[in-house]
Parts: structure tokens; sequence; C-alpha cells
């Protein structure tokens, strides 16, 4: 199993906190020891910082730790290998291009016999995760000519994830740098904190942040992760089979896929 | 104006020393305060640093010049915005995945008028030099269906070259992590290192290094760059419209495009 993180917010927001809780996890409170990787959307571009070695141990987490990057849209996710190498080609989040933006992807995991249609998006390494982000692009792609509004193409990102989870696990984040796209097949979990802020106390680390210094009280911030990071703060829990679609760091949209 | 570095090597190799030289001229040495980029393949991945900021001041250059990541092919830029804000989406070398290989690109110069035709791949920013490559790489995509021969694909990425150069000026990188393509409009130079190394002195930075003490005997290393970045050693100039490619480190075609 591997873990993810997830943010969306209405205002550039630093997710060094989030991140630090979760990088412990990398090798230290968590077996996932396999590599790291993490997407911060700025405006239409996005940074990634990604290395196949224990979070714990990277140098460019240390980095990311030290360097309060403010992002609207944040992927990130650490690895405990199953299919695929332990290398960087190997390392999530993914990343495509679609109609002229960058379309990020991580999953926590795994699926059995997964034999996707050959498409225009080909994996670059090993892992079903990246096999299955290329077939659900490939999908999108060839049901839309032109960019759709995001309620017509909610159904076709449920009917894929619907699909992979019938194989095996699927949790997953997708963003397109403007809606983050949330998908729980076993395990994931979210807080929109907004004001009031308070304060705030890592489980996997000897780090408390107190919001309020932090944020202004217009600012909305949801994170996503695959266990609460925080014990004193109360998570909801997704239901198996459930989709939150975030935008601007408010649920825009929710739902359950139907059983298999 | 902006500048290049690239390189092709036959093993794993640090490039800290020539980046250190490139990223004095981002703010210090030279005038390009307006973002740098850095392409380093790891394998079949490819590990990519920016930063909008001038790279003289980055906190990002900085980790990547303390950080040895070590590498058969890099493509490094840095840049002085002419078409496009400063931003990361505008910021060199770019990345797009084609039959399951990261292609990497970047550029020095500008292009006039340049209006492609539409294709799959959309640039996400607003440059005349990510247009391009998404250009190049609709042409390639449309020319082949599966990856042809490096000596099929060569005509078709300098006919597209030499129609970019009819637009301005177009000093390029491009890699697929296996081969390194270089085409040269107005200014590029090359250097290829291999036994006996000797010491080479930074013209931009008071550093210098013996390669002799980093390398092993069998060792070769090609470096790419606008301009020489070393003081003590001979570069190759390229002349205008003369195109190499590389790979591990040795040149492995070459020819000069016709003029226009």
């Amino acid at each position: 199993m591997c873990e993810l993180l997830g943010m969306s917010a209405n205002v550039p927001t630093d997710i060094v906190f989030s991140f630090t809780g979760l990088m412990q996890r990398g090798g230290r409170t968590g077996p996932h020891r396999d590599g790291w990787g993490i997407g911060f959307y700025e405006g239409r571009g996005l940074r990634i910082f990604q290395d196949p070695r224990a979070s714990s141990e990277s140098e460019v987490a240390q980095l990311v730790q030290r360097y309060p990057i403010k992002s609207e849209v944040v992927i990130g996710h650490i690895r405990q290998a199953n299919v695929g190498q332990v290398e960087l080609a190997n390392t999530h989040p993914f990343v495509r291009e679609l109609w002229g933006q960058n379309w990020c992807f991580a999953h926590n995991g795994q699926l059995a016999g997964f034999t996707p249609a050959a498409g225009f998006y080909h994996p670059v390494g090993d892992t079903d995760s990246e096999a299955a982000f290329c077939d659900l692009l490939n999908r999108v792609r060839s049901t839309f000519r032109e960019p759709p509004l995001i309620g017509q193409l909610l159904p076709v990102l449920i009917a894929a994830c619907t699909d992979y989870r019938r194989l095996g696990v699927f949790n997953a984040l997708l963003s397109n740098g403007e809606w983050l796209f949330s998908f729980c097949s076993t395990k994931l979990a979210h807080i929109t904190r907004r004001a009031p802020f308070g304060p705030a106390q890592l489980k996997d680390a000897e780090v408390c942040v107190d919001f309020q210094a932090e944020t202004t009280p217009n600012d909305v911030v949801t994170v996503i992760a695959t266990e609460p990071l925080t014990a004193n703060e109360q998570w909801t829990t997704y239901t198996s089979g459930e989709w939150k679609l975030w935008r601007g760091g408010e649920l825009q949209a929710a739902g359950r896929a139907l059983d298999c």
C-alpha cells in the first residue's frame, strides 16, 4: 500500500505541514520506503519533486520541507513498491499534457490482470498505476474532441475508476490544476479547514502548527490523505466507491460509484 | 537570448560543475534573470528542476548544485523572457511523453509569426519555444505510427528545425533519454572530454575541477552550451545550420541544414 496526499485551496497555500507528516511515513513511522513524489500547481505550471529513495532520507524531501511552495492544488504520494522496480520512472505522481493542461495523477492500490487497450498515451514505467492513468486519459480523449465541461467529464472519470476498482484496489487523485478529483476504493479521508482556524498536531512527527497565524479569515483549504495526518482534528472518511470533486478548497460534487 | 546546456555521456555523470557555471549567468555574470530549468534523465525517468526566479538566487538551484545527480543525458536552460510572462508554465525545458518515452526540449531564440497547425500536443504556456516543441512532436507523430529508427527520424527533425529557423533564431536541444539532438541557428558550442582528463576552470565562477579525479579512463562526456563554460579548454563552435546527434557522449551523426 502507498499513501496519498492531496490539497485543494482557494488561495495559494503552503502544504509543508501536511507534507512533513506524510514524509515520516516514508521509512520512519510507515513502511513506504520505495520513493515519493509531489506535484504543486503554480498557475498553469506544475512543479514536480520526486525521489525513488525513502522520503525520510531524501535530500529533495528535506528541501521541500524547508521551502514554502504555495499552491492551490497539490498531489503527493509515497510508495511501497508492488508492481515495477524502485526507479524514477515508476515514481508517482505521473503527468501528461491534455488540451494544453498538465494532468497529474497518483494512485494507491493494485490492479490484477490490467491490460488496457493501446491508445495515444503510453506508460513510461512499469506500474499498473501509470497504465491506468494513461488508459483514463485515452478514454477521456476518445470521448471528447474538445475540453468538456466538468459535468460532462465526471461520468467518464467515474466509469473508468469503477472499472479499475473491479480489478483490485483503486484509491486515486487526479487534477488538471483547476479541480481535484478523488476516488476511494478502500481508504481515503479529508479535512476542510476554514475560519476559525485552530492549532493542528501531526500524528507522525513532533510538529504543531497554528493555522490561525498562517491564514486569512477567507481561506478554505481541504487536505485529502490515505489516513488522517493530524491527531486533534476531525477528518471525514470516504466510504468505499465514494468520489469527491474539489475546487478552490470546496466540495463541488460528490457521489458513490455503483457496486460492481 | 537564453542559454542552453546539454550533456551526453556514456556513464551516469555528475553535471554539477557545468551547471554551476551556467547558473551564474542567471542574473550574476549574465542577464538571464527570468527563470531556469534542468532535466536529468535517470534511466527512463526524467527529473526536472525548474524555477521562474533567477538561477543565481534560486534555492532550488542551490540544491541542484549541492546534490550530485548522475545522469547520462541532461538538458538545461536559463531564460531571458521575450515571449510569455515569467512563470513556471513558460520555463524550459518542456516535456512530453511520446511512445512511452519522456521527450525533453529547450530552445534559445525567437520565432516571428509562428502559427503552427493544431495537433495532438498543445502548449501549456505562451512561449514560441513550447509551441515549436509541440509542433515538432506533432510532425513526428503524424509521420510515424511506431517509433522509427533514428536514421528515419533525423530527416523529420532536421526539416522541422530548418522551418523554425526560417522564422527567426532557433538553437535547440532535444532528447528522448537515449540520444541528444542539437541544432544550431546562431550559437552553440561543444566539448567532448575523455581520457586523459585534465583540470577545467569555469569562466563564470571561481570553480576549478580536476576531471581526472572524478572519472574513469573509459568515460566519455560531451557538454554542449550556448557559449563555452570553461576558460582553459578548447570548445568546438557549431556553424549556422549545423546539427549534431550525440549518444553516450559520442557524435553519432552530424550535418548542416540547407540554407533557407
